[in-house]
Formats: C-alpha cells, sequence, structure tokens
C-alpha cells in the first residue's frame, strides 16, 4: 500500500529545503526578503511542486533534476496568491491562517514580494550549471510553457475573469473555462515540465495532459465543497465566503451531491489517463485520490 | 557625421513592429490585451531595446537576432512604470503624456497587466525558433541576466529603497547606489544581451558593462535635471515634481551646474570605454551624448 502522507511530507521538506536555499543565497535579509520568505514559506500544500516531481519520477526519472521547475511553479503560484489577495483585487486579510502579504507589511511591500517572486521564478528556471548546457533547449521549452500558462492567455486572464464575473450568472462552461485558466493551466505546466526534464516521450506527456486536466477541474471544485463543507480551523482560512460573495461555484450551478459525483467522476478520468504507466506512478495516483478527499 | 535620430527613429519603427507583432498573435483583444498595448505602445524612447540592438551591431553582429531580448527589456520597463505608478506606490496619474494605466483603467487591470508584460518579457526571451537551437544556452544566459536585473537584487530593491527613502535625507553614495538598481542594472542587463546573443567575446563585454555603468548613471543624473529645466509639454509628465516630494537628487544634493559636470563626466567615461570599438560602436557614442542633451 503507498503511503501517501509520507510521501507528500517527505517532498514538502526537499521542496521547502530547496525554497528556502534559493531565498538563503542573496545577501542581507532586508524588508523585500523577508516579505518573500513569509508568503513563500508560509505553510502551502506544495500542490504545483509535489506534481512536478512525481511527474518526472512517473517514468523513472530523476526528480531532483527537476527541482529548479519545481520551485519556480510554487514561486509562481504565491506571487499570484499575493496578488489576488490586494485590495484592488479579492481584498482577503487571511491567507494559509496568516495575515495576508499586504497587511503582514503593506500594499506597495506586497506588489513589489509578488513581483519579485515572479521574476525569481525565471531567475531560477534559468539557472542551470553549465555542465548540464546540452539540457538547455529543454529548459527554455519549460520557460515557454511555464510563462504561457502564467500569462495573460493563462493564469492573468483567468484572475481578469474573476473580478469581471463576480456576481453575475455564468454558466457551467465559463466556470469551467475560468478555473481551467485560474488553476488548470498551471498544473498542467507542472505536469508537463517535470516530464519534459526527466525525458519522458510525446505520448506519455499526452497522457499526463489529461490526467492534469481532470485533476486541475477535480482541484477546483473540491476547493468549492471545502468552501461549504470546510471547518475554518482546519483550513486556516474563512469558509462560507464564496456565498456572501454571490460568487458562481459548481455548488451553486450543479447543487452539492451532484458537484461530489462530478468531482470523483474526474478523478476517475484521471486515473484511467496512467492506465499505461506502471507503480513509479502511484504517487500521481494517489495524488488524485487525496485532491477530493481532503480537508484543506 | 552620424545622424542619431535617423538611426533611433529607424530602430523604434523596427521595435514597435516587433513588439506589436507579439501582441497581434495571441486571440481576441480583450480588457488585460488592450491595457498591455496602452502602456506598452504610449510612444516610449525605446532607449533599453535600443541600447540592446546597438550592443549587437557594436561588433557587426545580426541585431535582428536580439530582438527578442529587445522586445522583453521594454516590456519588463513597461511593467515596472506601470506597479511604480499605483496609488499604493508614487500614485502618479500622468505618464508619457497620457493617464497612467490605473487611472485610464482600474487599478486591479493595471496590477494585472503589469504582472502580464513581465510574464510576456520571459516567454518572449524562450521562444527561439527551434532551428536555432545550438543558441539555447545563451538565452539562457540572457534570461539569467535579465531576471537578476529585474528581480529583488536590482530594479525591484531599488523601488524599495526609492519608496522607504521618499522625504528622508540620502547621501551621494545611497542616492548612486539606488539609481544603480532603479535604472543602472537594466541597462547594463540591455547591453550585456545585446553583446551575448551576437557573440562579442567576454573583453569587449567588460567594456560595454563599464559604459553602461556610466551612461546609466548620466540617465538618471539628467532625469534629476531635466525635472527642474524640462518643458512639461515636451516631456509628457509634469516638472518640478522631485521638489515637491522632497526627493533627494543630483541637484539637490550636488547643486544644479555640479550636477551637469557631473552628467558630462560620466558621459565621457563612457565614451573611453569604447576606444577600442571602430565605427561600428558609433551609435553606442551617439547614445551617450544623446542621453544628456535630450528634452525628455
Amino acid at each position: 500500500m503507498f503511503d501517501l502522507d509520507a510521501y507528500l511530507s517527505s517532498h514538502r521538506q526537499r521542496i521547502n529545503a530547496a525554497l528556502e536555499a534559493i531565498l538563503e543565497t542573496s545577501g542581507p535579509t532586508d524588508r523585500i526578503l523577508e516579505a518573500m520568505k513569509y508568503s513563500l514559506m508560509a505553510g502551502g500544500k506544495r500542490i504545483r511542486p509535489i506534481l512536478c516531481l512525481a511527474a518526472a519520477e512517473s517514468a523513472g526519472g530523476d526528480a531532483q533534476n527537476a527541482m529548479g521547475a519545481a520551485c519556480a511553479l510554487e514561486m509562481i503560484h504565491t506571487y499570484s496568491l499575493i496578488h489576488d489577495d490586494l485590495p484592488a483585487m479579492d481584498n482577503d486579510v487571511l491567507r494559509r491562517g496568516k495575515p495576508t502579504c499586504h497587511i503582514a507589511f503593506d500594499e506597495a511591500t506586497a506588489i513589489l514580494t509578488g513581483d519579485a517572486l515572479l521574476t525569481l521564478a525565471f531567475q531560477t528556471l534559468s539557472s542551470i550549471e553549465f555542465d548540464n548546457s546540452h539540457q538547455a533547449p529543454i529548459w527554455l521549452r519549460v520557460i515557454q510553457l511555464i510563462s504561457h500558462a502564467a500569462g495573460y492567455c493563462g493564469l492573468i486572464q483567468g484572475q481578469m475573469v474573476d473580478i469581471a464575473s463576480e456576481g453575475s450568472r455564468l454558466t457551467l462552461t465559463e466556470l469551467k473555462s475560468m478555473h481551467r485558466l485560474k488553476t488548470g493551466v498551471l498544473i498542467e505546466a507542472s505536469l508537463c515540465s517535470g516530464a519534459l526534464l526527466s525525458g519522458l516521450n510525446s505520448n506519455q506527456i499526452k497522457m499526463l495532459e489529461n490526467y492534469a486536466r481532470n485533476i486541475g477541474l477535480a482541484f477546483q471544485v473540491a476547493d468549492d465543497i471545502l468552501n461549504i463543507e470546510g471547518d475554518p480551523k482546519v483550513m486556516g482560512k474563512a469558509a462560507g465566503t464564496d456565498k456572501l460573495r454571490k460568487k458562481a461555484t459548481y455548488p451553486s450551478l450543479l447543487g452539492l451531491q451532484e458537484s461530489k459525483k462530478f468531482a470523483k467522476q474526474l478523478v476517475q478520468n484521471a486515473l484511467q489517463a496512467l492506465e499505461s504507466f506502471d507503480k513509479k506512478a502511484e504517487p500521481l495516483r494517489a495524488i488524485a485520490n487525496y485532491i477530493i478527499t481532503r480537508k484543506k
């Protein structure tokens, strides 16, 4: 029986150590570095970097080779949360159980901290060792992939649509499209980066993309369900906020029971996409199940 | 006699065409793309991309090879202006004679537009043609260089120091250090990128770095002088704002006449750094002189 808790915990430790090492290497601690550490080391689930490493492992590759990409993905995720929390956007005061960056520091620092983490992501992605320079074309493809996912055709477009649609009635198709942009594309990029860096073939990468599309959506449906049923103490953030904001969610469009069925079906699709992978893809299978059973 | 006006104008046209082509390739126009175009095509001087192309030409290289880097540098410069203008930062309402991005659109859109341009810069830097993949290690070095200059050890640190020091008395050393971060490092990265991409040797790159350090500082001293003596109609932005904000400037520390002498000396140093270059470096020489004679 595969022990997912142990796997997640050991990978989280490795990722945290790698992130800390990147932040340590850069001179004296000052306000901006302090704010970067505050948000980056705030106890995130590390879902994206773990998926990146698990994809690298799924065909027997060396996960360590993908660590730079894993760290970059977490930096981009964290930057997007810092900016989304700003007063001009979602105006959130609590994140992962702690005051959001602009509350703990100030608004200008929070904007610049997000900018700094986004920029550091690309610095990390371009800092391969010179003796690995034959891998340079692959790293360029990874940078291409991640910047596209994070950019105005992906993550940023998703946030624009989210802001514009607050309070309005989205259809199920519109909701799916928005979530694909807001979370799906970066999750897809996480798996593809890991796969590219450990040399998976294009057929295997397509299967992982299919897996990613399904768990990305499942992740969002599960988040919406947690916003209704979750325990604020366990989640480290308030529950019931979607309803207060009249946000379109899967439960509001499909009902709570249908949403749970939908999330389960998506996880089934994700598992099916991995059918031709052997037991090295066990972590990816376990993560798919975890996404709809997690409590935070 | 070298015709700088014609050179700047033809290079500006090429850069603008390249920037427009990048923005055109991405589906339907929506609010975020509209805001990106609004700020990116607002008639900037294109100093950084022109320096990048001129560096590429200075040893006989093909400037077109460096066009991706040139465009990325302008995107990063524009993103930093959009974020610096935000209410939480400098709270500026006018930029290049037009309402700033958050005035023309709204604050959330301006934050996301800056994010999108920063991200698009790295997408552009990583999108080399497949048949150029032997150049991949050089492009990775360029990404490394530019992300370092734009990051929390460069541009972003400079803005942090700028905000923190508003109203306080900086020494000349502190002022120089802040300006090196705020404008110097990105100008250095502009010249180095162009040089790397057209295959200059490390000795030549060092000379261009020296040139860059001097004109970067001269550029800032000249900006401070323009803020006192410039014509708001020509500049497209208000004059006298530094004094109103009690900002530390070269004229406030050195006096106006000493500041002009200092700027001239820096330009002399820059020209000296180019001594071993032949007439292909004529544009760089002319730009050095232009920096302290420009009216906007």
